[in-house]
């Protein structure tokens, strides 16, 4: 029920402002005895954080985690893990114009019109920044999952849409994700992305992009029906990232083109294994995984702060208009493949111990 | 954190199965002295009622909805309102061929994976009938938001794709909605839509579709930030929906393939009133409304039950075929659009009580 | 978080008012496969039922158990088990007395002051009738802990103090519990209990009483530190039900009279198994079960419909008088027995189903 | 849900262990412009604080509170408060004797049954050092409630019996709580408490404690029927606290002594105003707040570490015996109550709030 709160059983809470002091994250329902590093969160952390190359945002943000809490002698001990990461380069320049006027796409005029309030720094508690707590119990949840599971479970996200720049996603090579900028799966689309984007980022504009995460080594029998569906929970998680406008599982939205007899997932029993000849439902049917790969992308917008003027109003209901300059991403989309990543993760790891407390 | 229930402070919990005696709904956190009607909440369940077209299935469901608690001399007391709609026509016909074989796209296999159990009259739990009961809880939501926010407060849906065939949203015609069968939003789409559908029900064969809700008199400030998002909860509430694949917010997947500048929702005050000069954002920004109409839609995929023979395995995880005769919707999207409008005024009318407790 | 939800995994939802159709309740969250019919669950509603003795209300309600979903061909599915049970000896007398009147020690006020509306009708929905459905949500937890942990798992509840008359708890006994109408768990004090229940009924007079709880076969490991402890869960589970005023887990209230060498539980090894020398802790340590008896007991207030003329005011706030007559146990402490049992084995199962998602 | 979170929409979620490097909590759903201050949230740590006298334990924990998050310019702004206390003095002392030995009446034998992993660094997650966390939350609400209700808001707590001695209740005075190094409300006792609680820690041994809370300016109406009763919030949130083991509402255990007539608290109007003739309810009929003072009692048992020799079991299973030393209070019972306070506070704005979301 609460604000701030992600999961059922695995639960995790984030808390902290852009430019306060530190932001960090309370993870809850962890199982005791899984060996749990902060060394081994930073991966994750690593990935999400910016300033890494001339592509995503130049802030210096080392983003580095600290365990708190809930970890003894290298193990889990089934108590709240509690994560803090300290906000080093939170500068101190001159926020008058986002104090007085409401960006356009952002939520400075959402939260003033709710809370009365609203803390201007950076965004506050609506930006981007509050995915790093994310990011760390996402990465709680692989390696709690690597250990319940076992190796064969891992999540794969990647940029399939640039902007207007697409790519052949029967290329997806996993080599090829981590090894470039983009998160982009496909080695044939890596230089005109690279053209693309640059072009962007020089006009001072901005694109948006679809990420695609599979999910494989799930056992069937995850998620419930009705209202903890697996890919309603899974909806929830994608579309509370910010700047998500679009989540589809499967087929997608795109299922609404097919005929059933192209969009039926036909089984087969070929030796001793159940194969589906098909994957349009992404993995689950009627909210209950089956044990095929999951899969689900969801569409992020463009990033709102752009060079070029638009029309806004002021604190006082003014007109007036609006130029962001800063160390904006061009497409805040890349950076978001970790973080859809972790969400995934958390999901996957809630509805495994759900599933072991109402399933024999 | 249940399975079969939806809400925070306005819960809804549904029970039943397809052809049991009846199915039902209980509704907690209502709040009190709203006029309340079985007649009322009757108007709703009649948009959903299948029968009423050659479109739709040929089942003879009256829905008939009963109050047995909750309601006094006309008025909601604020405990809890449960309903109750007994199963007519579950025909006690020969289910050996669901009993045995796992009907590709639905979640026979699934229930059978989790539960190790499946009840399989006309698929149990997972039948579409479960749906009757949100769409009564639904109705209980639509009579306080009016009775709450006034008569300004409405939320319509269409189907604006049907297949392959899209229509004009620019013609969008609430009155046309309501008097044909497809709850089409454009006058100049019925013949050919009509024509399609005639023939996709003829071969045996099924089609998806994509129906867009739009809420308007939604007032600025609902919602949260983080984890409890209005977008966040409308994705879930919408991708709970049987055969829903995919969730769009305003611009949605498309949000990705547009540039920062075109995405900007300008904000502009015309005399008293802050007017949006777009919306993309379909009316939430970081999670909160904005005062915008709210607008989502959802992709539904094609009814997994046709008449063409498709491949699949039996109980024992033998190769077989199956081919799924009877009385089936071409399109069962058509029938969701009554089923998307309850789940947004479930949510908003949540996000509205959940606003009181947290903002003055 | 739901007004009228009990559990974290094993929920259940009641609904219903006194004089209504009928009352039920939702349980959801019940494993699979679990041997369920309405006869067991009938047990345990007969012991609650009224009308039985002299001692109890002459109310005739036959209290009959439906089950409406959720178990097919004997066993539980794992999706949510509706069951109703109507009300039959709803008399329509004249309500005029307490349609206007406050009666006090009742919520009447209460009612009226937070809903602005009530339903006057036998109490409506604060009437204990209530109770009925949490009996049959806890037979459900009952054959399903007898499943999963087996024959050894068994809750058992007596009246211990009965008004001001005692009992010596020394001599408890389970086939005397069930033979009495006043559950005494002591052959000695039943004639006492006897006279001493007759002169206050004479009166129109009511005492109260202490009813204890033993449930064994219970695991060491269930509970959660901190906010989900066990004896946590227990006190909200027992302070919930009408009448009851106070809670003791082991030593209780008497807790704060001993010396800590008096309360020290200490721990012996007999053979290969760990013995406590005392149980104070009430089989609980830090909020989890030690693998002792878990021992709770709570009190419950003399009933508040009473001959006896009372000072009260009516709905327009003039000074009145009120004496309620009518068919009213004189000590509904009596009948709590069977409730409190229900309500721990629901807590004792939600801690089975939790400890399995959390601990290996 | 969660395990280490408290509340329903005013909710807090703690974290830490005793001998970490802090511990922590993190409030989700205060109201936004509520001033808030570190100095305003220490007033109450520092009631808590041991090591003020010589009645308590000697350990000098400053406990001094930090803000993170969700506090601007003074106010709270709808977002989460993130609070950090760091553990300044946690002696590497030798915990050899905790580590392979169960001490009864402690939580080290059961953690390690349902976790298979424990710290024993000074009871890790079981210590009492967690309550310092809950103490910080109940200053928020205290701060927050003294907003919304206004100055007449207020609870107050204290000792009512000390071990085996009492006190006059009638002789409850406020000023005297604040003064005394007991809480003991009446001037009369103190010399005699002082020489009891000598000569118990003179002895090594220790004693337990009733404290009792009154709430005043609490409105009619807050709570709710059947499963979020103020009453059984109240039991819940104060049998969760280290040590106690039962719990009272108004006459609480108490009430089965009494007969129907003495336990009726009559109704009169006096004036424009509506008094109740006695307290029994302790301010809550059917679950709902009646305008009334709320009154509630909690006892407390021994502290568990006495330096007297007591029986137990090594990790190994073998029979040994074990003496506490250490800097323990002789009884924690004295230190409960601003942690009492703290628990009640939290819970009536909870309900202040969810009142709020439910009734106009």
């Amino acid at each position: 029920m609460s604000f701030n709160t992600f999961g059922k059983i695995f639960r995790f809470t984030t808390w902290g402002e852009s430019h306060g002091v530190a932001i960090g994250c309370v993870v809850d329902g962890c199982p005791p005895n899984i060996p749990m590093s902060e060394k081994d969160i930073q991966i994750d952390m690593d990935r999400r954080r910016p300033g890494k190359s001339k592509f995503t945002s130049q802030r210096k943000e080392t983003d580095k985690v600290e365990i708190l809490s809930g970890v003894f002698q290298g193990k889990t001990t089934g108590t709240p893990i509690s994560l803090i990461i300290y906000n080093k380069d939170a500068r101190s320049r001159d926020y008058e114009t986002i104090k007085n006027k409401f960006r356009p796409g952002h939520a400075d005029y959402t939260y003033l019109m709710k809370y009365g309030i609203r803390d201007y720094r950076g965004g506050g508690r609506q930006s981007a920044r509050e995915t790093a707590a994310r990011v760390a119990a996402g990465a709680i949840a692989r390696i709690t999952l690597n250990k319940l599971i076992g190796k064969k479970f891992k999540v794969v996200g990647a940029v399939i849409q640039l902007g207007i720049i697409g790519c052949n996603k029967n290329n997806w090579n996993e080599k090829i994700i981590r090894k470039n900028p983009f998160f982009c799966p496909d080695k044939k689309s890596l230089k005109l992305w690279e053209k693309y984007l640059l072009s962007i980022r020089k006009a001072g504009s901005s694109c948006g992009a679809i990420i695609e995460l599979r999910a494989s080594g799930i056992p069937a029998g995850l998620g419930a029906p009705i209202y903890s569906k697996l890919d309603a929970d899974l909806a929830n998680a994608l579309m509370s990232i910010n700047a998500v406008k679009g989540v589809n599982i499967g087929a997608g939205i795109g299922a609404a083109f097919l005929s059933g007899e192209e969009n039926s997932d036909e089984i087969k029993k070929i030796g001793s294994k159940i194969k589906f000849k098909s994957n349009n439902s992404g993995g689950i049917l009627g909210g209950i995984s089956s044990g095929q790969e999951i899969i689900a992308s969801f569409s992020v917008k463009p990033t709102s702060s752009i060079l070029s003027s638009r029309e806004t109003i002021d604190k006082k209901g003014r007109n007036t208009k609006i130029s962001v300059k800063g160390r904006h991403d061009p497409c805040v989309g890349i950076r978001a493949v970790p973080i859809g990543e972790a969400m995934m993760m958390c999901v996957l790891l809630d509805h495994f111990l759900l599933n072991r407390a109402q399933c024999n």
